[in-house]
């Protein structure tokens, strides 16, 4: 079933991953020098179409004129429509506004837009790209981690809706997703660490060698931006799409099946953030999520208490966090009952049973509210300074973002 | 490809198209006494899930008790949401106040949506179902003709946005459309009129047989609203819908070919609704569109005299119109232009070149100012009394329906 070719340097330094999906359509993922003006690999995603270029107004400060320059380069026909974006602005309002830019700019059926700039950027251009004339075509150009390795290379779009986390959305695969880790040199480390989340998922539940990868470099990674090692950044990060692709092939759409592990992480994390008001980092709430499943797993005897230490030694050498306010027996629950509804009357919580393995709990009956206590109390022991490497960067460990923050 | 089976009465007296689609899908087209509190077929659709079922005021005031009624005479767990819909109310805003009823009812991703009332009310259900959770299966079940041989029966939903028809939408098949011609005998002539037009246009490139029953019956049928003779109407609609289906199974989300014939009469008719406010009745444009096509195609020499008498009588006999204050040089202009843009470049323009035959124009090109006015001369002509039976009714020739009809 799946057919996702990649992974090895092309004789450009390009690096392709060909995702085939159903429904006639299928998409690449390029690993590439986009932001040099030599690179004709963002002229060639849109050709000789009309497009219309979405970004923030951060994005625009820090890369808009290059940007704009290696379009004019190459003759691109391109109209670029900054706008504030953010979890908070996450909204329909933002993607009807993109609507709007893309009937003022005229565009056509098989004109294209572009999501220039983090998961935020491309969840809503890509649900707009999907309502306009029943779907335009539509290029992902990522800049920040989690738009490389998760949001920007998946098949959804999605908003948040009445205070509830990406209620309303699509599955709309972009043609093309452009993978430059030079836009990440002025990325923030908390941002950064949402990213390596993403990736601490997919390694979890898939990849043991990359759970090493990360335990070995990742403090490297995130202290150079993943500008260095290159070779190492550009293994971590091509590992990961690799596995979201496999993952996502064979039920892109969630018709076959909803025990997904891509879900691992995405069980308690949507009601926290809905808690926060969507302040809380998506990333940073994936986090939470996980390890507090890997808590859960240890209670129930499926992970192993070595495995366990690993875990909370990674997250510690990488300072992800381990709890957050939002975190409290009512949200869990919550979580639980909104899970139950979303995945059509199961749980299917994933829960690793090694690393780079993982099951499903699928009746949200066994998990009960003496079991969950028991995980949060493991996960405040495994929070503790005394448990890793203590050092300033701690107070890490129940960071809220503020809110709006545009570089997403 | 095609895999339609069905217009046959099976022994409950119902008749049954299955159309298969792409996307894991297929949708079934029931034709059943779905009025009737001793028929289950509407309990059937929704099972035991819990549905929200949207409906107008009108509907509800018309219908409403003996829905209920059924309803609770099968056990099923229904709540109704009563919505004021119309051209004008077919807005995003509507999609969302029915996106917010989902959300208050705390419908799960596999609990079901009802749309209970005509081809409006099933083009903003559809748009909400397909944004909830990425997508809630959903049930039609039409009151008007438009929505029994069209609206309902398609896989787009779709809503009018800044002054564009249409322009934002979805393609989602409903899991079943419920036909039933006895809620068709309150509805308004004009608006069985509007439903006539869509059967028109499938006889005219596809059916000559229909087109002939029309002709004989046409008259006898708008007169009983449908409801005589009984087996005329049904055959009559039930053709209408096995060639709708027929026509859009290769090709349901348009990712194959934008040459469709069903596009028939769509190519000048939004652009006359736009212009008109959305006051302006859809089959009512539509009607206008199809004619002015056959107008053209007698100037190009794609369709004989003869054929265009008998569509002009066809007009006469049936009361459609031929003209609308709408159709004039410039807004057909703008069609043109808006129908490049939509058809990827392409006009695709559907001209009948017989009856029960027709090609595609597809070079916006070859559509001449001059040929457009020779066009238009000849619909004056055609419309004048002097060709056809003269009578009271000849005032509909132009009719331009109320503001926010509630019964679409």
């Amino acid at each position: 079933m799946p057919e996702i070719h990649g992974g090895a340097p092309a004789d450009d330094g390009t690096i392709r991953f060909v995702m085939r999906c159903e429904r006639s359509r299928r998409y690449e993922v390029i690993a590439a020098a986009v932001a040099d003006p030599s690179s004709p690999m963002l002229a060639r995603a849109i050709g000789d179409r009309r497009a219309l270029l979405v970004t923030t107004p951060t994005v625009d400060r820090l890369y808009g004129a290059g940007l704009r320059h290696v379009l004019a380069r190459w003759g691109v026909q391109a109209e670029v429509s900054v706008i504030p974006l953010g979890e908070a602005r996450k909204s329909m309002i933002t993607v009807l506004e993109i609507c709007s830019r893309v009937r003022q700019a005229g565009l056509g059926r098989h004109d294209v837009l572009v999501a220039f700039g983090g998961g935020v950027c491309s969840d809503v251009v890509s649900l707009a790209a999907s309502l306009v004339r029943r779907g335009l075509p539509y290029v992902c150009v990522p800049t920040t981690l989690v738009g490389m390795v998760d949001a920007a290379i998946g098949l959804k779009g999605g908003v948040n809706f009445r205070g509830a986390k990406n209620y309303l959305g699509c599955f709309l695969p972009p043609e093309v997703a452009l993978v430059d880790l030079t836009w990440l040199r002025t990325l923030p480390r908390a941002e950064l660490r949402c990213g390596v989340s993403e990736m601490v998922k997919m390694a979890l539940v898939r990849d043991p060698g990359l759970f090493r990868l990360l335990e070995d470099n990742g403090r490297a990674l995130l202290g150079s931006a993943f500008q260095s090692p290159p070779d190492i950044a550009r293994d971590a990060v091509g590992r990961s799409i690799g596995l979201m692709l496999e993952e996502l092939e064979p039920n892109g759409y969630e018709d076959r099946t909803l025990e997904r592990l891509v879900d691992f992480g995405h069980t308690f994390s949507g009601a926290m953030e809905e808690r926060s008001g969507f302040t809380l980092r998506h990333g940073h709430a994936v986090a939470v999520d996980m390890v507090l499943t890997g808590a859960l797993g240890v209670e129930l005897g499926l992970l192993a208490e070595p495995d366990w230490h690993r875990i909370v030694a990674l997250y510690h050498r990488l300072h992800l966090p381990f709890l957050v306010p939002q975190c409290t027996p009512v949200v869990l629950a919550e979580a639980v009952r909104s899970t139950v509804a979303h995945r059509g009357g199961r749980l299917n919580l994933v829960i690793p049973t090694g690393i780079g393995d993982a099951t499903f709990l699928r009746d949200a009956a066994d998990l009960s509210p003496a079991l969950l206590h028991r995980a949060l109390r493991r996960l405040r022991i495994a929070a503790s300074p005394a448990m890793g490497p203590a050092g300033p960067e701690m107070v890490d460990l129940t960071l809220v973002s503020p809110v709006g923050r545009p570089h997403r």
